[in-house]
């Protein structure tokens, strides 16, 4: 059985189911904690679930900021430093990463907070988190902002990446399941996942 | 032990294996069928991998077309016809789904090559995937094109929900386990998830 909701439907639903639906909807969201730095040294740590591929060569990639969310402290620490970090969360690591969703005060750094490691490289200034073992380091390239509802989308070019070898195929791709990723659903639920196949170019 | 990648080192690996790393350095993908339909009404299907929540109130979704991809007709279609529609892949669909995005003839459809049904409704001329658990009909909102890459970036509104009664929680949530939703790692790896935990609205 099936259920057909219209527009007036969905717009009746109690504000927090509809909040619930509706982010559940798009499937399975990668997990990101991205690191930032201000001018005064301040770290910043913010736990993002819109993170995307934009292209391979130049190695880009894009994030999501919905706007009146805890990480305009991040957006304003990229836009003002120019460079930041998306460290992949894994389950080692996802219920502080969820915790930083929190809203702390902006003199404290999450990572603090939270209990995970700062770690710095020579080629970026903005922090990684230590226990994660996918990094990459980005520079910022270009923001757009989206007239519908304030919602900005910052796009960077990867600069450095840190990764743990063994997660790392033959051919390039990283093993997710061996890293031990996980995968948000709605604004709260997360999963492991386990292969099912992979598929290889298709033809007609 | 773990790998650094500078930029330089990034740009001289492989280009098939640069792909393979690049694009599953993000994680866990959500696995979409956008359905759309031109003005001759011939039907198309493509596989999206980057659709993302953007806002529930009101409800709107963002789907990324990257340059020079197959979805250039969906995009065509979907700007042409303002309405379309994102279905969830499924364990039972995923390698029917993966075919869709073979480079098929502009005059054949995707429906009918891979073997999935078109389902109409009144609200939506776009057609949806009968086979879909979840299935949300949109209509367009905004697009917006990247200066680095001309990847576009298209904004829809909710118009319309067909969701299987089960899969809806008592506090909204979607159950993506339940509907037995794959995410997708890199260019062609399909995956199935477990529920780890709801974790909840976090509090300093």
């Amino acid at each position: 059985m099936s259920t057909c909701f219209d527009r007036a439907a969905i717009d009746q639903i109690e504000k927090r189911n509809r909040a619930n639906l509706i982010n559940s909807l798009a499937g399975y969201k990668s997990a990101n904690l991205l690191g930032t730095v201000n001018a005064q040294g301040q770290s910043n740590l913010a736990l993002m679930t819109s993170v995307f591929h934009i292209g391979a060569n130049p190695p880009l990639v894009g994030v999501l900021f919905r706007p009146h969310s805890v990480p305009r402290h991040s957006l304003e620490n990229i836009i003002e430093q120019g460079e930041y970090t998306l460290n992949m969360v894994t389950r080692d690591i996802y219920q502080q990463a969820h915790q930083s969703s929190a809203r702390y005060p902006r003199e404290q750094s999450e990572f603090t907070a939270i209990g995970l490691d700062e770690e710095y490289s020579d080629t970026c200034k903005a922090p990684y988190v230590a226990q994660s073992p996918v990094k990459t380091g980005l520079k910022l390239v270009e923001t757009q902002t989206l007239a519908v509802n304030d919602t900005v989308l910052v796009v960077g070019e990867i600069v450095e990446l840190h990764i743990e070898d063994a997660l790392i195929g033959d051919d390039g791709q990283l093993d997710l399941n061996a890293a031990n990723a996980v995968a948000i659903s709605g604004l709260d639920e997360y999963h492991s996942a386990r292969s099912l196949a992979r598929l290889g170019y298709a033809k007609p």
